[in-house]
């Protein structure tokens, strides 16, 4: 967590993402880079169709038709929709995991704590808003004790210490993450007729009263 | 809602309540109390054995037993065990809603909107700790669209317009009462080791911080 803390920019790029950088001299390698880069073009057409017309857009023939590839081809990567959702929503965890900790500000380490905490909300809210069912989906198999609840959890923490902020931060951080749950947006969204804007305000209204702790709100 | 945010003492008392005052002169409405002061009766014992023993020691005979009466009277009123399950749920919520409607300080109306926030968070966790089991499964039925979330967020907005707060308060309630989820309090005291006094200390760190809305913090 040390190197994530700092406020200069990381140039050695996301470790968690397939980089499909071939590396010479080696042909095992490059076989797996090209792999990598076949299945993340799969995922970027499949996160296309996800964002231009819902869940119910993400089939296996339509990602084959969008990345230019047989219908075979996706299934041999993916198995089946299931797999592909589950790989669509890692995918998108990963991006959005190496934007908060290596990314351009304000969701990267080049901008203030309180930026990046408001920063990372709003980012996140997108993710909830167009890949809803994907997230609710996710969530109701176990939110808490998930790889990436822990890792937005310590990125929070570093984030809330960084601003000066006192008490206990892990709890802290629980409650600003509680209110990115997914299913409590898709609620606010789909059910109460929020916009994706509104909720992303009150979220940094949050953040910037926590942050005060006794010093200036706004 | 306009009688509850009145700060004086209501002395109708909660009419959510089964109060078992029998109405004279009037055979029916006796029966249904005597009916309803039964069930209460039941109810507290299966309250008691849930907070000594867990969800666990929750049995049809240990109920009839600590009630005094015979084991066929508890099956004949609740069925089976979800059914006294959801009718202490309900049994607890009841007067959980009673007594931040009705009841004594700081609770009730007779304390300061922010006191009253405070002390509704504090409660609750008492009984999301108690009766974890309940809790987690009914949010899992679905939290956002049931009763009690939409009278506990009222309730939340109420004070928070009392004590001067502005800005889009139902999602500020929502914000606040996510982290009073009972999944998340349970993962908090069961796998992260905070004591409920924590979780509620920081409850309050937050309910002062959303509260101050610029004004002095503490």
């Amino acid at each position: 967590m040390n190197g994530v803390s700092s406020s200069t920019p990381r140039s050695d790029g996301p470790p968690l993402l397939p980089i499909g950088q071939p590396l010479p001299g080696n042909a095992e390698p490059i076989e797996r880079a090209d792999a990598a880069r076949n299945r993340a073009l799969l995922l970027d057409a499949a996160q296309q169709l996800v964002r231009e017309h819902g869940v119910a857009g993400l089939t296996m023939d339509a990602v084959a038709k969008r990345a230019g590839v047989g219908k075979g081809t996706v299934f041999r990567r993916f198995g089946n929709r299931t797999g592909l959702m589950l790989a669509l929503l890692d995918h998108s965890e990963q991006k959005f995991q190496a934007a908060f900790m290596f990314g351009p500000a304000p969701l990267g380490p080049d901008a203030r704590p309180v930026d990046r905490l408001i920063a990372f909300g709003r980012t996140r809210l997108l993710d909830i808003e167009v890949e809803s069912d994907l997230h609710r989906a996710a969530e109701e198999k176990g939110r808490f004790g998930g790889g990436p609840y822990g890792l937005h959890k310590a990125h929070v923490v570093l984030l809330l210490r960084a601003a000066g902020v006192t008490g206990e931060l892990p709890l802290i951080a629980d409650s600003l993450l509680a209110t990115l749950s997914a299913a409590l947006v898709i609620h606010q969204i789909a059910i109460l007729g929020y916009t994706r804007a509104q909720i992303g305000d009150n979220w940094e209204w949050l953040v910037r009263r926590v942050v005060s702790a006794g010093a200036q709100v706004e």
